[in-house]
Protein backbone atom coordinates (compact mmCIF):
# COMPACT_ATOMS: atom_id res chain seq x y z
CA UNK A 1 0.00 0.00 0.00
CA UNK A 2 1.62 3.13 -0.83
CA UNK A 3 2.06 5.75 2.17
CA UNK A 4 1.42 9.58 1.76
CA UNK A 5 3.04 12.33 3.35
CA UNK A 6 0.74 15.26 4.01
CA UNK A 7 1.54 18.74 5.25
CA UNK A 8 -1.37 20.32 7.35
CA UNK A 9 -2.32 24.02 8.23
CA UNK A 10 -4.40 24.56 11.18
CA UNK A 11 -5.97 26.75 13.51
CA UNK A 12 -6.33 24.93 16.22
CA UNK A 13 -8.56 27.10 18.41
CA UNK A 14 -11.70 24.91 18.07
CA UNK A 15 -9.81 21.57 18.26
CA UNK A 16 -8.88 19.89 21.36
CA UNK A 17 -5.10 19.46 20.22
CA UNK A 18 -3.57 16.80 17.51
CA UNK A 19 -3.44 13.78 19.24
CA UNK A 20 -6.80 11.39 18.60
CA UNK A 21 -8.96 11.20 21.69
CA UNK A 22 -12.59 9.75 22.57
CA UNK A 23 -15.43 11.03 21.14
CA UNK A 24 -16.65 13.76 20.85
CA UNK A 25 -13.02 15.79 21.31
CA UNK A 26 -12.49 17.30 18.19
CA UNK A 27 -8.87 16.72 17.79
CA UNK A 28 -6.63 17.29 14.73
CA UNK A 29 -5.80 13.71 13.97
CA UNK A 30 -9.13 12.41 14.57
CA UNK A 31 -10.60 14.61 12.02
CA UNK A 32 -7.68 13.66 9.45
CA UNK A 33 -8.11 9.93 10.01
CA UNK A 34 -12.16 10.33 9.56
CA UNK A 35 -12.01 12.01 6.47
CA UNK A 36 -9.20 10.02 5.09
CA UNK A 37 -11.12 6.67 6.35
CA UNK A 38 -14.36 8.28 4.67
CA UNK A 39 -12.69 8.56 1.30
CA UNK A 40 -10.75 5.23 1.08
CA UNK A 41 -13.75 3.23 2.92
CA UNK A 42 -11.15 1.55 5.44
CA UNK A 43 -9.90 2.73 9.12
CA UNK A 44 -6.76 4.58 8.33
CA UNK A 45 -4.22 5.82 11.06
CA UNK A 46 -2.42 8.94 10.58
CA UNK A 47 0.88 8.96 12.12
CA UNK A 48 2.35 12.48 12.70
CA UNK A 49 5.77 14.89 13.28
CA UNK A 50 4.61 15.60 17.03
CA UNK A 51 1.78 16.49 19.04
CA UNK A 52 0.13 20.09 18.86
CA UNK A 53 -1.64 21.13 22.00
CA UNK A 54 -5.31 21.86 22.43
CA UNK A 55 -5.49 25.55 20.82
CA UNK A 56 -2.31 25.63 19.15
CA UNK A 57 -1.95 25.98 15.63
CA UNK A 58 0.47 24.59 12.81
CA UNK A 59 1.44 26.26 9.77
CA UNK A 60 2.93 22.98 8.37
CA UNK A 61 2.56 20.04 10.56
CA UNK A 62 3.62 16.62 8.73
CA UNK A 63 1.92 13.64 8.90
CA UNK A 64 1.40 10.11 6.95
CA UNK A 65 -0.46 7.40 6.46
CA UNK A 66 -1.00 4.20 4.43
CA UNK A 67 -3.72 4.28 2.65
CA UNK A 68 -5.47 2.00 -0.43
CA UNK A 69 -6.58 4.67 -2.86
CA UNK A 70 -5.60 4.99 -6.88
CA UNK A 71 -5.46 8.24 -6.47
CA UNK A 72 -2.42 10.17 -7.37
CA UNK A 73 -1.31 12.38 -4.70
CA UNK A 74 -2.83 15.52 -5.83
CA UNK A 75 -5.84 14.59 -6.59
CA UNK A 76 -6.03 12.48 -3.20
CA UNK A 77 -5.33 15.73 -1.73
CA UNK A 78 -8.09 17.74 -3.24
CA UNK A 79 -10.55 15.21 -2.47
CA UNK A 80 -9.26 14.96 1.07
CA UNK A 81 -9.49 19.11 1.31
CA UNK A 82 -13.35 18.94 -0.33
CA UNK A 83 -14.20 16.79 2.64
CA UNK A 84 -12.48 18.31 5.37
CA UNK A 85 -14.00 21.56 7.67
CA UNK A 86 -12.40 24.96 6.88
CA UNK A 87 -10.10 25.05 10.22
CA UNK A 88 -7.68 22.49 8.59
CA UNK A 89 -6.21 21.73 5.18
CA UNK A 90 -3.83 19.51 3.45
CA UNK A 91 -1.11 22.27 2.00
CA UNK A 92 0.66 19.35 0.51
CA UNK A 93 0.72 16.05 -0.42
CA UNK A 94 3.18 13.38 -2.01
CA UNK A 95 4.43 9.91 -1.84
CA UNK A 96 6.42 9.42 1.08
CA UNK A 97 9.88 8.39 0.48
CA UNK A 98 10.93 5.00 1.48
CA UNK A 99 10.42 3.98 5.41
CA UNK A 100 10.07 7.76 6.16
CA UNK A 101 8.54 8.00 9.92
CA UNK A 102 7.36 11.79 10.48
CA UNK A 103 8.55 11.68 14.26
CA UNK A 104 11.80 9.77 13.80
CA UNK A 105 12.91 11.40 10.66
CA UNK A 106 12.39 15.02 11.70
CA UNK A 107 15.69 17.14 12.48
CA UNK A 108 14.37 19.86 13.40
CA UNK A 109 11.28 22.17 14.65
CA UNK A 110 10.13 25.65 14.22
CA UNK A 111 7.86 26.86 16.66
CA UNK A 112 6.75 30.58 16.89
CA UNK A 113 5.09 32.35 19.70
CA UNK A 114 3.35 35.61 19.02
CA UNK A 115 2.45 38.14 21.52
CA UNK A 116 0.22 41.05 21.47
CA UNK A 117 1.86 43.20 23.75
CA UNK A 118 -0.76 46.35 23.83
CA UNK A 119 -2.93 47.16 26.79
CA UNK A 120 -6.01 47.16 24.48
CA UNK A 121 -6.48 43.80 23.33
CA UNK A 122 -6.53 43.10 19.08
CA UNK A 123 -10.04 41.52 18.32
CA UNK A 124 -8.13 40.82 14.62
CA UNK A 125 -5.41 38.96 16.26
CA UNK A 126 -7.55 37.49 19.53
CA UNK A 127 -7.31 33.88 18.01
CA UNK A 128 -3.11 33.42 17.00
CA UNK A 129 -1.93 35.58 19.56
CA UNK A 130 -1.17 35.99 23.40
CA UNK A 131 -2.34 39.01 24.92
CA UNK A 132 0.43 40.73 27.43
CA UNK A 133 -1.21 44.08 28.25
CA UNK A 134 1.77 45.45 30.72
CA UNK A 135 4.99 46.32 28.89
CA UNK A 136 7.70 43.91 28.28
CA UNK A 137 11.31 44.97 27.36
CA UNK A 138 13.48 43.22 24.81
CA UNK A 139 17.02 43.55 25.56
CA UNK A 140 16.40 41.20 29.04
CA UNK A 141 14.41 38.56 27.43
CA UNK A 142 16.92 38.16 24.65
CA UNK A 143 19.84 38.14 27.07
CA UNK A 144 18.17 35.44 29.23
CA UNK A 145 17.42 33.38 25.76
CA UNK A 146 20.71 33.46 24.93
CA UNK A 147 21.80 31.59 28.09
CA UNK A 148 19.47 28.47 26.89
CA UNK A 149 21.01 28.39 23.45
CA UNK A 150 22.87 24.86 22.86
CA UNK A 151 22.72 21.78 24.21
CA UNK A 152 21.17 21.34 27.89
CA UNK A 153 19.15 19.26 30.41
CA UNK A 154 15.72 21.04 29.55
CA UNK A 155 13.91 19.21 32.65
CA UNK A 156 13.01 22.59 34.27
CA UNK A 157 11.28 23.44 31.24
CA UNK A 158 9.42 20.22 30.39
CA UNK A 159 5.62 20.13 32.22
CA UNK A 160 4.97 16.96 34.28
CA UNK A 161 3.42 14.02 32.53
CA UNK A 162 5.49 13.35 30.24
CA UNK A 163 7.69 10.00 29.74
CA UNK A 164 10.44 9.36 31.41
CA UNK A 165 13.18 9.72 28.83
CA UNK A 166 16.43 11.92 28.31
CA UNK A 167 15.23 15.85 28.90
CA UNK A 168 18.23 16.74 27.19
CA UNK A 169 17.26 18.41 23.71
CA UNK A 170 19.35 21.09 21.85
CA UNK A 171 17.99 24.56 21.54
CA UNK A 172 19.70 26.13 17.84
CA UNK A 173 18.00 29.18 18.09
CA UNK A 174 15.40 32.09 20.29
CA UNK A 175 15.05 35.21 17.96
CA UNK A 176 13.16 37.68 19.15
CA UNK A 177 11.15 40.61 16.55
CA UNK A 178 8.75 43.36 17.08
CA UNK A 179 8.67 46.79 18.40
CA UNK A 180 7.11 47.55 21.89
CA UNK A 181 3.34 48.62 21.62
CA UNK A 182 2.42 45.80 18.56
CA UNK A 183 3.27 42.51 18.30
CA UNK A 184 6.38 40.17 19.78
CA UNK A 185 7.32 36.98 17.71
CA UNK A 186 9.15 34.95 19.36
CA UNK A 187 10.95 32.15 17.05
CA UNK A 188 12.40 29.21 18.32
CA UNK A 189 14.17 26.69 16.85
CA UNK A 190 15.22 23.05 18.04
CA UNK A 191 16.14 19.67 17.25
CA UNK A 192 13.49 18.49 19.65
CA UNK A 193 11.23 20.01 22.15
CA UNK A 194 9.68 18.88 25.52
CA UNK A 195 6.10 18.55 26.52
CA UNK A 196 5.00 22.30 26.61
CA UNK A 197 8.63 23.36 26.61
CA UNK A 198 8.03 26.25 23.99
CA UNK A 199 5.42 27.80 26.18
CA UNK A 200 7.42 26.85 29.13
CA UNK A 201 10.46 29.06 27.49
CA UNK A 202 8.30 31.87 26.34
CA UNK A 203 6.04 32.28 29.52
CA UNK A 204 9.72 32.43 31.53
CA UNK A 205 10.66 34.83 29.13
CA UNK A 206 7.39 37.32 29.85
CA UNK A 207 7.86 37.20 33.44
CA UNK A 208 11.71 38.66 32.64
CA UNK A 209 10.71 41.30 30.32
CA UNK A 210 7.64 42.31 32.36
CA UNK A 211 10.83 42.97 35.41
CA UNK A 212 9.35 40.25 37.42
CA UNK A 213 12.85 37.79 37.29
CA UNK A 214 15.91 39.12 36.36
CA UNK A 215 17.64 38.10 33.00
CA UNK A 216 20.25 36.68 35.29
CA UNK A 217 18.14 33.90 36.42
CA UNK A 218 17.95 32.33 32.82
CA UNK A 219 21.00 30.13 34.06
CA UNK A 220 20.16 29.37 37.77
CA UNK A 221 16.47 27.87 36.27
CA UNK A 222 17.93 25.75 33.54
CA UNK A 223 20.36 24.23 35.83
CA UNK A 224 17.88 23.33 38.64
CA UNK A 225 16.27 20.65 36.82
CA UNK A 226 12.93 21.77 38.25
CA UNK A 227 9.95 22.36 36.66
CA UNK A 228 9.06 24.40 39.51
CA UNK A 229 11.98 26.63 38.96
CA UNK A 230 11.14 28.34 35.56
CA UNK A 231 7.87 30.44 34.98
CA UNK A 232 4.40 30.00 33.85
CA UNK A 233 3.41 28.07 30.70
CA UNK A 234 1.85 30.87 28.18
CA UNK A 235 -1.46 29.89 27.06
CA UNK A 236 -1.49 27.62 23.78
CA UNK A 237 -3.11 29.69 21.42
CA UNK A 238 -0.21 32.18 20.91
CA UNK A 239 1.59 29.07 19.58
CA UNK A 240 2.21 28.11 15.94
CA UNK A 241 4.29 24.69 14.49
CA UNK A 242 5.91 26.92 11.21
CA UNK A 243 8.16 23.97 9.65
CA UNK A 244 9.45 20.71 10.38
CA UNK A 245 13.16 20.09 9.02
CA UNK A 246 13.60 16.65 7.63
CA UNK A 247 17.28 17.57 5.84
CA UNK A 248 16.95 16.33 2.15
CA UNK A 249 13.96 13.56 2.74
CA UNK B 1 -22.67 66.98 28.00
CA UNK B 2 -19.08 65.79 27.20
CA UNK B 3 -18.75 64.09 23.63
CA UNK B 4 -16.03 61.16 23.03
CA UNK B 5 -14.22 60.14 20.26
CA UNK B 6 -13.80 56.22 20.24
CA UNK B 7 -11.45 54.33 18.02
CA UNK B 8 -12.48 50.33 17.69
CA UNK B 9 -11.06 47.40 16.34
CA UNK B 10 -13.22 44.43 15.30
CA UNK B 11 -13.02 41.23 13.56
CA UNK B 12 -16.77 41.44 11.65
CA UNK B 13 -16.99 37.89 11.26
CA UNK B 14 -20.01 37.66 13.28
CA UNK B 15 -20.95 40.54 12.72
CA UNK B 16 -23.56 42.14 10.60
CA UNK B 17 -21.55 44.97 9.35
CA UNK B 18 -21.45 48.32 11.79
CA UNK B 19 -25.02 49.80 11.11
CA UNK B 20 -27.68 49.53 13.71
CA UNK B 21 -30.17 47.06 12.83
CA UNK B 22 -33.21 45.38 14.78
CA UNK B 23 -32.67 42.77 16.89
CA UNK B 24 -31.41 40.02 17.06
CA UNK B 25 -29.15 41.20 14.53
CA UNK B 26 -25.60 41.53 15.73
CA UNK B 27 -23.99 44.56 14.35
CA UNK B 28 -20.85 46.58 15.34
CA UNK B 29 -22.53 50.27 16.43
CA UNK B 30 -25.81 47.96 17.78
CA UNK B 31 -23.19 46.51 19.86
CA UNK B 32 -21.27 49.11 20.82
CA UNK B 33 -24.33 51.61 21.84
CA UNK B 34 -25.50 48.48 24.10
CA UNK B 35 -22.76 48.43 26.18
CA UNK B 36 -22.64 52.45 26.17
CA UNK B 37 -26.53 52.42 27.30
CA UNK B 38 -25.55 50.10 29.86
CA UNK B 39 -22.57 51.69 31.37
CA UNK B 40 -24.65 55.78 31.22
CA UNK B 41 -28.22 53.75 32.19
CA UNK B 42 -29.12 55.95 29.43
CA UNK B 43 -30.39 55.41 25.91
CA UNK B 44 -26.61 56.69 23.77
CA UNK B 45 -26.56 56.91 20.20
CA UNK B 46 -22.92 56.41 18.36
CA UNK B 47 -21.90 57.94 14.91
CA UNK B 48 -19.47 56.32 12.80
CA UNK B 49 -16.99 57.23 10.49
CA UNK B 50 -18.77 55.35 7.91
CA UNK B 51 -20.54 52.25 7.68
CA UNK B 52 -18.79 48.51 7.03
CA UNK B 53 -20.30 46.11 5.40
CA UNK B 54 -21.43 42.17 6.91
CA UNK B 55 -18.34 40.55 7.13
CA UNK B 56 -15.56 43.17 6.87
CA UNK B 57 -13.27 44.35 9.50
CA UNK B 58 -11.64 47.38 11.45
CA UNK B 59 -8.38 48.11 12.59
CA UNK B 60 -9.52 51.62 13.58
CA UNK B 61 -12.93 52.95 13.10
CA UNK B 62 -13.80 56.13 14.10
CA UNK B 63 -17.21 56.91 16.26
CA UNK B 64 -18.45 59.58 18.56
CA UNK B 65 -21.09 59.41 21.04
CA UNK B 66 -22.23 62.30 23.57
CA UNK B 67 -22.07 60.02 27.12
CA UNK B 68 -23.10 61.74 30.54
CA UNK B 69 -20.46 60.01 32.74
CA UNK B 70 -18.27 61.17 35.24
CA UNK B 71 -15.27 59.18 33.86
CA UNK B 72 -12.61 60.13 32.24
CA UNK B 73 -11.97 58.81 28.59
CA UNK B 74 -9.41 56.70 29.56
CA UNK B 75 -11.12 55.25 32.41
CA UNK B 76 -14.01 54.78 30.09
CA UNK B 77 -12.45 53.30 27.80
CA UNK B 78 -11.70 50.42 30.50
CA UNK B 79 -14.96 50.07 31.82
CA UNK B 80 -16.59 49.88 27.94
CA UNK B 81 -13.98 47.18 27.36
CA UNK B 82 -14.85 45.06 30.11
CA UNK B 83 -18.12 44.99 28.65
CA UNK B 84 -17.79 43.90 24.61
CA UNK B 85 -17.39 40.76 23.47
CA UNK B 86 -14.07 39.78 22.09
CA UNK B 87 -14.04 40.77 18.84
CA UNK B 88 -14.47 44.53 19.69
CA UNK B 89 -12.33 46.56 21.36
CA UNK B 90 -11.79 50.55 22.26
CA UNK B 91 -8.12 50.79 21.31
CA UNK B 92 -8.42 54.62 21.76
CA UNK B 93 -10.59 56.96 23.70
CA UNK B 94 -10.24 60.92 24.20
CA UNK B 95 -12.51 63.90 24.22
CA UNK B 96 -13.76 64.70 21.10
CA UNK B 97 -12.43 68.25 19.71
CA UNK B 98 -15.54 70.74 19.50
CA UNK B 99 -18.59 70.21 16.63
CA UNK B 100 -16.50 67.23 15.51
CA UNK B 101 -18.52 64.90 13.10
CA UNK B 102 -16.42 61.59 12.44
CA UNK B 103 -17.64 61.23 8.72
CA UNK B 104 -18.30 65.02 7.47
CA UNK B 105 -14.63 65.78 9.06
CA UNK B 106 -12.84 62.52 6.99
CA UNK B 107 -10.45 63.87 5.01
CA UNK B 108 -9.26 60.30 3.52
CA UNK B 109 -10.05 56.56 4.51
CA UNK B 110 -7.25 54.26 4.11
CA UNK B 111 -8.66 50.12 3.44
CA UNK B 112 -6.91 47.33 2.63
CA UNK B 113 -7.93 43.97 1.08
CA UNK B 114 -6.51 40.49 1.41
CA UNK B 115 -6.38 38.43 -0.86
CA UNK B 116 -4.86 34.68 -0.06
CA UNK B 117 -3.32 33.86 -3.51
CA UNK B 118 -2.86 29.64 -3.53
CA UNK B 119 -4.24 26.69 -4.58
CA UNK B 120 -4.84 25.34 -1.11
CA UNK B 121 -7.45 28.01 1.17
CA UNK B 122 -5.66 29.28 4.33
CA UNK B 123 -7.12 27.89 7.71
CA UNK B 124 -5.11 30.43 9.91
CA UNK B 125 -6.36 33.22 7.36
CA UNK B 126 -9.54 32.33 6.52
CA UNK B 127 -11.19 35.01 8.30
CA UNK B 128 -9.30 37.93 7.19
CA UNK B 129 -8.73 36.89 3.32
CA UNK B 130 -10.62 35.58 0.42
CA UNK B 131 -9.23 32.52 -1.40
CA UNK B 132 -8.60 33.06 -4.90
CA UNK B 133 -7.30 29.27 -5.80
CA UNK B 134 -6.00 30.73 -9.56
CA UNK B 135 -2.62 32.55 -10.04
CA UNK B 136 -3.09 36.72 -10.55
CA UNK B 137 -0.76 38.34 -12.70
CA UNK B 138 0.64 41.47 -10.65
CA UNK B 139 1.20 43.34 -14.02
CA UNK B 140 -1.93 43.87 -15.60
CA UNK B 141 -3.81 44.75 -12.17
CA UNK B 142 -1.21 47.27 -11.62
CA UNK B 143 -1.84 48.99 -14.82
CA UNK B 144 -5.34 48.90 -14.74
CA UNK B 145 -5.30 50.40 -11.17
CA UNK B 146 -2.94 53.33 -12.30
CA UNK B 147 -6.09 54.18 -15.13
CA UNK B 148 -8.71 54.56 -12.20
CA UNK B 149 -5.97 56.83 -9.86
CA UNK B 150 -7.63 60.96 -9.47
CA UNK B 151 -10.65 62.34 -9.55
CA UNK B 152 -12.99 60.79 -11.28
CA UNK B 153 -16.88 59.41 -11.29
CA UNK B 154 -17.07 55.68 -10.10
CA UNK B 155 -20.44 55.10 -10.60
CA UNK B 156 -19.36 52.17 -12.31
CA UNK B 157 -18.01 50.71 -8.53
CA UNK B 158 -20.95 51.61 -6.65
CA UNK B 159 -22.91 48.81 -6.06
CA UNK B 160 -26.94 50.28 -6.44
CA UNK B 161 -28.75 51.10 -3.29
CA UNK B 162 -26.90 54.30 -2.30
CA UNK B 163 -28.21 57.31 -1.92
CA UNK B 164 -28.81 59.36 -5.15
CA UNK B 165 -26.00 61.83 -4.51
CA UNK B 166 -22.55 62.89 -6.55
CA UNK B 167 -20.70 59.58 -7.01
CA UNK B 168 -17.40 61.89 -7.75
CA UNK B 169 -14.59 60.70 -5.78
CA UNK B 170 -10.76 60.68 -5.60
CA UNK B 171 -9.06 57.82 -5.72
CA UNK B 172 -5.58 58.81 -4.22
CA UNK B 173 -3.70 55.50 -4.24
CA UNK B 174 -3.88 51.96 -4.52
CA UNK B 175 -1.15 50.15 -4.14
CA UNK B 176 -0.95 46.16 -4.80
CA UNK B 177 2.00 44.31 -2.45
CA UNK B 178 2.76 40.79 -2.10
CA UNK B 179 4.23 37.40 -3.96
CA UNK B 180 2.68 34.92 -6.09
CA UNK B 181 1.54 31.83 -4.03
CA UNK B 182 1.27 33.71 -0.93
CA UNK B 183 -0.83 36.37 0.12
CA UNK B 184 -1.87 39.69 -1.95
CA UNK B 185 -2.29 43.29 -0.11
CA UNK B 186 -4.61 45.78 -2.35
CA UNK B 187 -4.25 49.14 0.12
CA UNK B 188 -6.24 51.89 -1.12
CA UNK B 189 -6.88 55.20 -0.36
CA UNK B 190 -9.37 57.99 -1.34
CA UNK B 191 -10.98 61.19 0.09
CA UNK B 192 -14.43 58.92 0.64
CA UNK B 193 -15.79 55.78 -1.23
CA UNK B 194 -19.47 55.23 -2.65
CA UNK B 195 -21.33 52.01 -1.46
CA UNK B 196 -18.94 48.52 -2.21
CA UNK B 197 -16.48 50.74 -4.13
CA UNK B 198 -13.17 48.81 -2.25
CA UNK B 199 -15.13 46.02 -2.84
CA UNK B 200 -15.59 46.42 -6.50
CA UNK B 201 -12.51 48.07 -7.80
CA UNK B 202 -10.57 44.44 -6.36
CA UNK B 203 -13.09 42.28 -8.05
CA UNK B 204 -12.28 43.80 -11.18
CA UNK B 205 -8.79 43.38 -10.46
CA UNK B 206 -9.00 39.82 -9.96
CA UNK B 207 -10.82 39.31 -12.72
CA UNK B 208 -8.22 41.58 -14.70
CA UNK B 209 -5.12 39.17 -12.69
CA UNK B 210 -6.98 36.20 -13.87
CA UNK B 211 -6.76 37.48 -17.26
CA UNK B 212 -10.34 37.12 -17.79
CA UNK B 213 -9.99 40.57 -18.70
CA UNK B 214 -7.59 42.99 -19.75
CA UNK B 215 -5.82 45.75 -18.26
CA UNK B 216 -6.84 47.92 -21.76
CA UNK B 217 -10.64 47.58 -19.90
CA UNK B 218 -9.78 49.71 -16.73
CA UNK B 219 -10.28 53.12 -18.41
CA UNK B 220 -13.90 52.07 -20.74
CA UNK B 221 -14.98 50.78 -17.28
CA UNK B 222 -15.08 53.70 -15.36
CA UNK B 223 -15.79 56.15 -19.02
CA UNK B 224 -19.21 53.61 -19.04
CA UNK B 225 -20.77 55.14 -15.34
CA UNK B 226 -22.38 51.64 -15.10
CA UNK B 227 -22.13 49.05 -12.57
CA UNK B 228 -22.60 46.33 -14.84
CA UNK B 229 -19.79 47.42 -16.39
CA UNK B 230 -17.16 46.37 -14.01
CA UNK B 231 -16.79 42.97 -12.34
CA UNK B 232 -18.26 41.42 -9.45
CA UNK B 233 -17.30 42.21 -5.82
CA UNK B 234 -15.10 40.42 -3.98
CA UNK B 235 -16.54 39.50 -0.77
CA UNK B 236 -16.19 41.26 2.31
CA UNK B 237 -14.64 39.09 4.40
CA UNK B 238 -10.84 40.32 2.96
CA UNK B 239 -11.60 44.05 3.67
CA UNK B 240 -10.10 46.33 6.57
CA UNK B 241 -11.03 49.84 6.88
CA UNK B 242 -7.11 50.74 8.33
CA UNK B 243 -7.55 54.47 9.32
CA UNK B 244 -9.16 57.41 9.02
CA UNK B 245 -7.79 60.74 8.34
CA UNK B 246 -8.47 63.79 9.94
CA UNK B 247 -5.80 65.94 9.43
CA UNK B 248 -5.18 67.60 12.41
CA UNK B 249 -8.44 66.95 14.63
Amino acid sequence: MPVFRFTLEYDGTDFEGWQRQREPKRTVQGTFEAALSRLTRREVRVTGAGRTDAGAHALAQVATAEAETPLDPQTLQRALNAGLPDDLRIVACSEAPPGFHPRRDAQGKHYRYRVWNRREAAPLLRRVTHHVPYPLALPPMREAASHWLGTHDFKSFETAGSAPESTVRTLQSLEITGENGGELRFDVRGNGFLRHMVRNLVGTLIEIGAGRRKAAEAKPILAARDRSAAGAAAPAKGLVLVSVDYGNL
